[in-house]
């Protein structure tokens, strides 16, 4: 018989510990389990933070830079290079995402995407043909349009061009001149991972669901909202096909939209897009049983999460999935899901059980092992 | 491939339900998780409340009595006999059970097993050649001495024969007559099956560690200790092998003291005794997989319960063994089991844990079903 091999990819578990950390923990619980298992860390990404971790194999170059964060800060960020330098990865939450801010910092009016241009500007400058973004985790709401100032589109207002453009700065955008957008961009394909699936604005956009997350008041939606609306007037007169409905396009506050309609990119659904470059498909050939995992599996995971995406390569390939997560809606059925458990404790109080979470994950892959890896001896 | 037998073979849920749901609730998930699988339903007992159900395929004829309950009240009750009926099965908590008092009426200086003694003789006025007397569950702290009274033995005080005994008349004994003991049981093999492996009094006896539970205060524990030394001293003295430490003696209130000293019978540890007359390992021999339970799966687990006994069977056989439970403490690791799992949620209310506990059951063991009955395809 051959090995048992066990894939660990989990995402991350939000407040407890990163998506490489999560991978770690489920693979000491695997061999703790079955000594005999191979087991395979495989830490994912929906696009968000971490996504250069998780797409380490396929962009194992890293190429430091100095970005503004999402304030206009200096800060030290990485993007990365496929083996052959041709193709780049660029994670947008290095530059503007949420982690680099304090609590009391975060609010999306006075944050831009600026950062993210930098970094496709300085992939530019390694000569690639291929630049992959990573959207989500994004402290944002600009609909992109800081990154696109960066690559020298200008955006003009009553008394002429609009300084560092943040989300409260969208409704005083009267007019766009893409003309001095980088030429090197005309022979590059840009592809944007999106971590949601939603549209720009309206009731079921994004801005309605996430800028609250990110630090913003309702006050704060309605003038988002509002300055969105006018940022995709004003593109759609230099691009009549832009569609701020389109899928994926409120991805990171609008981010999706602004490399849609600037760049001419092509938005992507992020967890299906990071298992294909990861050639998850090819490793379930030679997998036994996949443990994933995240810090709540619940009504938003049908909604492109990882997860979901990892159980739906499961189901295909006939591969069984497990997942373990902090929280478990107990309805829940997805398909390719074989069986998902609960990892934190009744009656641990919250932190503990965060506190306590890689050590659960572990001690859960184990069990799982275990019983994944029990045959009957002497019957069928 | 032979079809995959799956035992549903849980312990009672204290509080939540009694084995014979348990079991139901774990075949239920069992055949939601694998159509295909064939599921037997086996509640189990340790031999106390619940052990007539647990034992019915041994015993399968009932019969009906009256007796005393704990407090003297007369109560239906039943007893059970071996198809050959040249055996029968007493459960001690069918007459002096705690589940019969309501909480206010729980004192055990107030109850007496005198109705397990009517058992015992209702049993013997069916002519069998042995008796097996489950312990477990009692309200009482007598020591068996009412159940001895039933069967003829006089305890005698200051001022002549006492009348029936309860834990707080113990300190008035002064001499035993055991000449008026049933001449019938001398004939008869009397068997307990006792719940707990320890002695009577003392620091590590059952008295000093069952007595709150069974609604005493800890001038109870003082009152009966010292109740309990001088039944055993009056004991020694009509039988002089009579050891108060004797593994089970301290079983249902030091019923299974007053059996071995009085009646002659032989202590047996319960949950192994039960599993032997219920030809478990038998049954292994066609089994793919045992899904065991209880309400606690905690360090009294190890102590002789039931659970830990199902997977010393299992470990055995080579069959695997997984434990579902209301609570799992996290570090134990029992021989023989090969995941445990926790079916309470993370977040829920003790009480809210306890009603949905039947539905927990069968969704962790349809999870698990899924997971054991999962073979990855065209691979090892």
């Amino acid at each position: 018989m051959a090995a048992m091999r066990i894939l660990a990819a989990p995402d991350k578990f939000k407040h407890c510990c990163d998506a490489r950390q999560a991978a770690a923990a489920i693979a000491r619980g695997v061999r703790d389990g079955a000594r005999q298992a191979e087991v395979l860390e495989l830490p994912l990404s929906d696009g968000g933070e971490g996504t250069l971790d998780a797409l380490a194999k396929a962009f194992p170059l890293r190429v430091k830079c100095r970005v503004q964060d999402a304030l206009g800060r200096e800060v030290d960020a990485e993007l990365a290079l496929d083996a052959s330098r041709k193709a780049a990865l660029v994670e947008s939450a290095q530059a503007c995402g949420l982690w680099r801010l304090q609590e009391h910092e975060r609010n999306p009016l006075h944050t831009s995407t600026f950062g993210v241009g930098q970094l496709v500007a300085r992939a530019l400058d390694e000569g690639v043909s291929r630049v992959v973004i990573g959207l989500g985790g994004s402290a944002t709401s600009d609909g992109g349009a800081g990154m696109a100032q960066a690559l020298g589109v200008r955006f003009m207002g009553g008394k002429g061009e609009l300084p560092r453009l943040t989300g409260d700065g969208l409704t005083r955008i009267s007019a766009i001149d893409a003309s001095g957008l980088d030429k090197r961009l005309r022979n590059v394909e840009v592809t944007a991972l999106c971590d949601v699936n939603m549209g720009l604005i309206g009731p079921s956009g994004a801005t309605r669901k996430y800028v609250i997350q990110k630090g913003g008041t309702t006050g704060a939606v309605d003038k988002l909202e509002l300055g969105l609306a006018l940022l995709a007037e004003m593109i759609k007169r230099v691009n009549p096909k832009a569609d701020p409905q389109d899928e994926g396009s409120g991805a990171a506050g609008g981010l999706g939209f602004g490399i849609a309609t600037l760049l001419g990119g092509k938005l992507q659904a992020g967890s299906r897009a990071v298992l294909e470059l990861l050639g998850f498909e090819k490793l379930l050939e030679s997998t036994s049983l996949v443990i994933t995992g995240e810090g709540s599996y619940d009504e938003q995971t049908p909604d492109g999460k990882i997860v979901c995406e990892v159980a739906r390569f499961c189901g295909r390939a006939g591969v069984p999935c497990v997942v373990l997560a902090g929280s478990v809606l107990p309805e829940l059925e997805i398909a390719g899901v074989t069986a998902a458990f609960e990892i934190s404790r009744f009656g641990a109080r919250k932190q503990d059980a965060l506190d306590s979470g890689t050590i659960n994950l572990q001690r859960f892959a184990r069990h799982v092992t275990r019983l994944f890896a029990a045959r009957p001896r002497g019957r069928a």
